[in-house]
């Protein structure tokens, strides 16, 4: 039986990887410590161990237990906008966490590690974001996945650990957390709405993104170590179609059938629009259909409402305070 | 008073910039945790504090305390051949460490930030490296110091701490650590001489460095914060001339007045010529007659004979043993 590592799978990404890996046969272990995830994500199948990828000693016990035959590391704190105040603790999840699953990867000669970076590799690029783009980093979150994508290839020049490496992009749907208000802006407005709260919009609400749909990349990660031409390879994943944060507000109300106000506040430090070239990943996977954002976020308004208000908490352990958005010093 | 911070000023170059700052007048506090300075390296006119740049709570009572204008960040465990073996404590050393000291200097708006990064972020690219190539880090140890620099630049569009990035190659000269065998083949040469042992080669011995004495770098990094040119800049430093390390060899025994074997053992995963455009520095410093090898040597051979053999440790910690030099496991 095929043996499958999931980072971060009771997190929103983690959780769908692992039941595309259920399906696929495996039988799955999820290392969640919880930060950002919740139990309730975890499917009933997968064997769920509580614990942070920091902690290099479990991970070594884990490892040894389990041998797994593959990795899929999504565990990260991705909140890239507040990674600037919070460097050290950007660091330590997405940088030195992942180190220490690339270093029992590579003594337990694991066959391939599975790594979701991000489209925050290509900073201010002008879009469209290739993959054979020079990255551009422009803050601490987008320097950490770098770090690991480079970490991971000269792994494979020195010990041979394959790996395939996917960056995808304003990824929603069911088991978001909707609790955080510092990530995930469709999550975030659901939440708001919810509440009756009005809907937060830094700057003018002009900004561009290509929402995602959860459902159209989470059984290309899975099924990606069966697909040879994957391994070593960097991949973009995500939707084609951008539409300004103002549309996604109203399209967001429109499904969940309620009106908001909508709050501009200062713009804050981000790349005004960000989409990114799919062909590698329509080559290597086919082409699909993939959802419409009204037709993703009809599924994940269902679960949104069932799932009911998440209380937002403060993130605890700012490092800077300068500069920081009004708007996260508020309770 | 100007006062200057400098980590790792107990270390080899560490222990040269402070002594160049003492003369610019500058009050000099060191931090250094003595894991490859000593005490004896610092200046008795610099204040010493023993400690570590992953205390962060020990930083920000230091930079609270002192109101440092200056950040001189030296400290690093620069054994690049070791990293790929001690990933985690490469990138905690070399990374976290120095974004600790990069959150003390915003917070307490310290005017210039230098950083010592090195050659290692150009990787195997075709020399002469200039300072305007895409990096390309080949180890753990290139990629932690290019994150840094990527920080450096993120930190100052989001704060405007200042900073000026040296990438330094193949440095030697008096204070540096004998007793390292992971790093420095300067050192270990003298080292391993005044043992009566062989010196130990990678490969064929015909791989190229560009050996840069100390006294020509450290004035230069010292007074770089009172050249306005120099700010945002990224600046290779060091000498013009390649050897190879058979010449090196054969030169140390000719300096020092001791004849010696070669053992060449298996050769390691390394670039085999690295060596540095420097025509920026030229621009800023202006062009200085460097010391030859052959004079860097002497100067340094009476230093070396005054301190005597030094015991060799083994690295405690080696998180991976795959691949690791054989030699690298002898006591």
């Amino acid at each position: 039986m095929i043996t499958s590592l999931v980072t971060g799978g009771a997190g929103f990404i983690g959780a769908h990887v692992s039941r595309e890996l259920l399906k696929l046969g495996h039988h799955v272990v999820i290392l969640d410590d919880l930060s950002g995830g919740y139990e309730e994500n975890v499917p009933s199948e997968a064997t769920f161990v509580q614990g942070s990828i920091m902690d290099h000693e479990l991970l070594e016990k884990l490892f040894t237990e389990h041998k797994f035959d593959y990795v899929y590391h999504l565990a990260a704190y991705a909140a890239e906008g507040l990674s600037h105040f919070i460097k050290r603790f950007n660091y330590n999840n997405n940088l030195i966490g992942s180190v220490n699953l690339i270093n029992e990867s590579v003594k337990n000669k694991v066959k391939c590690f599975v790594f979701t970076s991000s489209i925050a590799v290509y900073g201010g690029l002008q879009p469209p974001m290739r993959e054979d783009m020079v990255p551009h980093p422009e803050d601490p979150y987008g320097i950490a996945k770098l770090a690991v994508e480079q970490e991971l290839k000269v792994t494979k020049e020195m010990f041979g650990l394959d790996y395939i490496i996917f960056r995808p992009h304003n990824v929603y749907g069911e088991y978001q957390n909707l609790g955080d208000k510092y990530r995930n802006v469709v999550g975030i407005f659901m939440n708001q709405l919810m509440q009756d709260n009005p809907l937060t919009i830094f700057g003018d609400g002009n900004q561009t993104r290509a929402f995602s749909y959860i459902g159209d990349l989470a059984p290309h990660i899975a099924n990606s170590v069966n697909i040879r031409e994957t391994y070593g390879e960097v991949i973009n994943i995500g939707a084609e179609k951008e539409y300004t944060i103002k549309e996604l507000a109203e399209t967001v109300m429109e499904t969940m059938g309620l009106e908001g106000k909508l709050r501009f506040v200062e713009a804050r430090n981000e790349v005004t629009h960000a989409y990114a070239d799919h062909s590698k990943a329509h080559r290597l996977f086919g082409t699909d259909t993939n959802h419409t954002l009204k037709q993703g976020l009809d599924k994940m308004v269902g679960w949104a409402k069932n799932t009911g208000i998440k209380k937002s908490q403060k993130f605890k352990n700012i490092e800077i305070i300068e500069n920081l958005p009004p708007l996260w010093l508020e309770d």
